[in-house]
């Protein structure tokens, strides 16, 4: 997998991942991360800016690298905690969206992240550069079939906490216990199959006149929600 | 100002909005958009592809268009309402920030945003794009200096929140009666001198290892929690 950006590159060499490969404009300003790079021996080919910007599409800054796709966990190392707080992702479609969530949920202390196999985003580039480090500390399992993997959750004692327009408002709902929350992709909220496999719909009052929240702001606001109610109990 | 994609355009003609002048691929797929252009007397260039990827940069789906320019309104205009809720932008770069917050300020029932001129995100195709419609119905006030304008509102009546990682918990402060919340840029949150104009620091809790979360999200945690709290008062 290619990431870029002097931050991504940077908060790799912090986190002493291995880099196969780095590959960088010929005039590249930085010298501070080539010498890095060179000190942790990664193979560095310097490049004109036409041979670069024909690696990646996006913003790269001059600076390209090559890593190991990344390492989804399976789905039972989520469950190893005694009342584990989990984010099921219906579909997401957005990067960016992916990645403010994978923020929110290591800030949170979210043990971990299920999405599906396909018509989903997955752990990208983009994702990994707006995630800024937080991977590293969240796990995340790939899953088949998410109602599968509902029931299963179920099967072990979970709760299921879908968020859409028609349910109870988020508040008042008791997100103690083994708890897992639904998120609905970005056009059309949860499937119907999903939807249908939740225990409760978690709904977030809405005062204006557009009648959705963007993806990453919702799954936030719900799941700061859970996790102050299970850490501020009496 | 130039604005692109099927969802932008239809959303922009769903809502009457004065489209200058479209400019549409000469291959363009979707004849419904193009006779809704049509009939609203809309004057329609057709291009082929590669002088339309010169207009814009982007994913415009084969259609742009122009519109007027975004009409900022006087910072008084936002205090009109009796306890009235702001919020200020201390200097956000990403437009996809501003979008979404943009959202969540009028989900929420927030009176109005406030941004400063310099160096600060503005109004553009972006923010459009993410804020998906929510930009009719927030009023957003830009002005030259951000403390001069808080010191105005603290004349006028106003507490000042700002969102940061030494103050109160965001759950225990009170945010009835006239109040602003600032959040700061994405990569050094607020100014010095933003910062001490603050009456309060607004901290989220962080149980994780990285120290930020994306800023539409900890804009909306807090915002969220200041209409919780003035809409469920006893």
């Amino acid at each position: 997998m290619y990431v870029y950006g002097k931050n991504v590159v940077n908060e790799l060499l912090k986190n002493k991942k291995n880099i196969k490969k780095a590959f960088i404009y010929n005039d590249f300003s930085d010298s501070k991360i080539v010498d890095n790079l060179k000190y942790n021996k990664v193979d560095i080919k310097f490049m004109n800016r036409l041979e670069l910007d024909r690696l990646v599409d996006g913003n790269h800054q001059g600076i390209v690298v090559e890593i190991e796709n990344y390492e989804y966990c399976d789905i039972d190392d989520l469950l190893k905690k005694e009342n584990p707080l989990l984010v099921i992702l219906d579909h997401l479609e957005d990067p960016h969206n992916f990645g403010a969530i994978i923020r929110t949920c290591e800030a949170a202390g979210v043990d971990g992240i299920i999405i599906p196999k396909n018509r989903s985003v997955d752990v990208n580039s983009t994702v990994m550069r707006t995630s800024v480090g937080a991977l590293d500390n969240v796990k995340i399992a790939q899953v088949t079939n998410l109602k599968n993997t509902i029931n299963y959750l179920k099967s072990k004692g979970f709760w299921i906490v879908g968020t859409d327009m028609d349910g109870t408002n988020y508040q008042k709902i008791d997100y103690n216990g083994k708890m897992a929350i639904v998120t609905g992709s970005e056009g059309f909220g949860m499937s119907r199959i999903v939807k249908e496999a939740c225990d409760f719909i978690a709904t977030i009052p809405m005062r204006g006149s557009i009648n959705s929240l963007n993806a990453s702001v919702a799954t936030a606001l719900v799941v700061y929600e859970a996790v102050n109610q299970r850490t501020n109990e009496l």
